[in-house]
């Protein structure tokens, strides 16, 4: 596809870069921004540059940050006994909307994944170590994707931790609130027939 | 969604304002931006201002272009006789690919469509009509979508270009090449055989 101006050209090849946007989509939004005025596209490009400037990764959790230390990790409410690892930040934001978890978090950067060139030396996973090692830890919960790169992280960060003194638990898997048994995958349903519990009356779900 | 960097929201809150990029979506886009290196996302940024800062429209034509004329208008191997009327430039780039048409092009920015708010005052008309009067012009190809807003711009088109000495055309309507007739919808199938055309060999197809 050849434009017939370099710049929109440049602007396309760059809106193209953005994963799942190809060239035709990127065209598509770059029209839509040349519709716009002008103050609103310079204020669109300012939002990035003043972002890769000021955005930093907080020294404890490695959740993106304005400040050296994150909103949680100085959130005196949090109850920093309980650190619970999660693959990237969208995944901090998935947990928060539950309102069901109070305590603090461990941002690892990714999954290890030798398909994609992913080790263990990629991870965040010295400082996890360190943390979980403090006196006032007491349990990680790991909070991996249900995947095979989850369960092979899931299972390396289990015997590095075995060092630490901490209790390392794993989110349940099983059929989702709301599914139906006849539409769930056999792999699910055969691991949540081998993962039961007693049953219990909780009033409180 | 509440982000824990006022940047990163900024910055998310700007690609969610592109057309189809929700606010989960333009998270992710965000969120891989910030995985590359620094210079990329500044050239990202640049080029959306070096394009607002520098493209221009085609004075003759209203293709977008780095000077005055754009290349096809400038382009003397192009027939300047017949004029190709289209909605915005994906439409030129559309033609272009055929291959099959020499001619020049004219934007119009829009179509008529009482529903968005665009009337006729909206489109570049004016100049179309000036063109559509200079002596060297023979042959308007309207090449708008065929939808109501299309067919109503079409019938206005046609009522101004009425006073120019031009040959108005329309591209064909009918079932798509390589269509089967019983997947066909109805008012396709119906047009096309209302304008059906004597049966011809035509070895150049």
């Amino acid at each position: 596809m050849e434009l017939s101006s370099k710049y929109l050209q440049k602007a396309v090849d760059q809106m193209s870069t953005l994963p799942g946007v190809g060239k035709r989509t990127a065209l598509r939004l770059v029209l839509h921004m040349l519709k716009e005025d002008k103050n609103s596209v310079l204020e669109f490009a300012d939002s990035f540059v003043a972002m890769v400037n000021n955005v930093k990764l907080c020294k404890q959790c490695h959740n993106i940050s304005d400040v050296e230390l994150c909103e949680i990790c100085t959130n005196s409410k949090r109850d920093i006994a309980t650190i619970c690892v999660v693959q990237d930040i969208r995944d901090i934001l998935a947990i928060e909307n539950t309102m069901q978890y109070k305590g603090l978090y461990h941002v690892l950067g990714g999954i290890i994944s030798p398909m994609e060139g992913i080790g263990p030396n990629d991870l965040n996973l010295e400082s996890l170590l360190i943390r979980a090692k403090e006196d006032y830890t007491q349990e990680i919960i790991l909070a991996l994707s249900a995947t095979m790169e989850g369960d092979t992280t899931n299972f390396y960060l289990f015997k590095k931790l075995s060092d630490a003194n901490v209790n390392v638990s794993v989110i349940s898997r099983g059929i989702g609130i709301g599914s139906e048994l006849e539409y769930t995958d056999e792999v699910t349903l055969g691991r949540s027939i081998m993962n039961r519990s007693p049953f219990e009356i909780n009033l409180s779900n």
